[in-house]
């Protein structure tokens, strides 16, 4: 088999980004504490979500409108104004926050550049992700960048056709199994799976194990040498 | 000279967009009545949005987001629960609105898009954008789409060399001679104003009269004998 291009997903998978989702409900669920117990909070938030992506679509901005919304229901006679502001102020630092490439990235990807033509496709707010590609210093790495609303088999067929040589041909690699393997593998494409510590309950799937294209890894690291041995079958 | 790709602008140039601004505006400016005179209402509004420009580029759910901030600051002691939880209804029903094209606009798109490759090229959320796109019902006349944060003369020269034939053989057509006719001038391109009822504040640029590759029409449907006109030169 031949392998040319590869699909890389972004946040949770070259850099952290849940995490900065859960410090933000963290502060949420403190900025509550006296309104609501944080597992009822936690439902209700998870509810407001899940109703407004259809709107929305996923990034901080719509997680910000959600966390007021969710706010505003779960606080007697509507939230207080200082919770709202601090809500805003949660919101625009997330979108500030500093963006580091997970432990092994930066070489790793250097490394595949050499042998592969790299696409970042990710989900997200388009000017989001354009600003954490630049920070991250990885953007010259990648011979292209696909910012999606959705992550789906067409999404795959399309991408994977127009920058390199057709979903047969390439590997998707990222940590949801939901929006990177199963979509990926549907396309024809191969996918990888590497997990990254926590995930979001929207992104939640089960491993298609046993499926011939199909790889689960622990680290980014690994990846050279699972394509090298797949490169060989 | 030849012209084989056609950039368009969407919002304000295929279908209404700044109007629905305006409408959540004024219904912006009754919620705040008692709090603030319209004039200054609008003052502190656009000076929000400006500061927030860099971090939530543009769109409803920014928009959003500096309606509730604005809100926040000018009612003392904050603003009232009804009117966060109004605001965040406003700004889902933005989201939410049909998509109208413009009248001609079916007609003269479906007439061009026989001899051009038409290109979208606009700014704004990602979903937002392509929801309306779907919505119109003109998605099948484009032969690619582009949604980017910004438009630059960079951004032209890209989308052009990728998806025509450069930008010396593009002429990029919209409503915005800061984002669609200068930047796109500037790459090398034509570029071609075509005004809408009103302009964003933001938007505002001096039209460069007397530029050889620039066209100033009344209606997109004006469009195809300027084009063939120039094609004959």
């Amino acid at each position: 088999m031949t392998i040319t291009t590869l699909g890389l997903d972004a946040d949770d998978t070259l850099w952290h980004n849940e995490t900065i989702f859960r410090l933000a409900h963290g502060r949420f669920a403190e900025l509550l504490a006296e309104h609501a117990d944080e597992a009822r909070l936690e439902q209700r938030l998870a509810e407001v979500e899940t109703r407004n992506l259809r709107l929305y679509g996923y990034g901080i901005k719509g997680f910000t409108l959600s966390m007021i919304e969710t706010a505003m229901e779960l606080c007697e006679g509507g939230a207080p104004p200082e919770v709202v502001r601090e809500i805003l102020a949660a919101g625009r630092e997330m979108i500030a926050h500093p963006v580091e490439p997970l432990p092994g990235v930066d070489e790793t990807l250097a490394e595949l550049a050499e042998g592969y033509r790299l696409v970042l496709v990710t989900k997200g707010d388009l000017l989001d992700q354009e600003r954490k590609l630049a920070a991250s210093g990885l953007g010259d790495l990648f011979a292209a960048v696909e910012i999606v609303s959705e992550k789906t088999a067409d999404t795959y067929a399309r991408v994977f056709t127009r920058h390199g040589t057709g979903p047969q041909e390439a590997a998707m690699v990222g940590n949801s199994m939901k929006s990177d393997v199963l979509p990926a593998l549907e396309a024809g494409a191969w996918a990888v799976h590497i997990p990254y510590e926590i995930t979001w309950a929207h992104e939640v799937a089960e491993a298609p194990v046993g499926h011939e294209r199909f790889g689960a890894l622990q680290t980014l690291a690994e990846l050279p040498d699972w394509l090298a041995l797949r490169s060989q079958a």
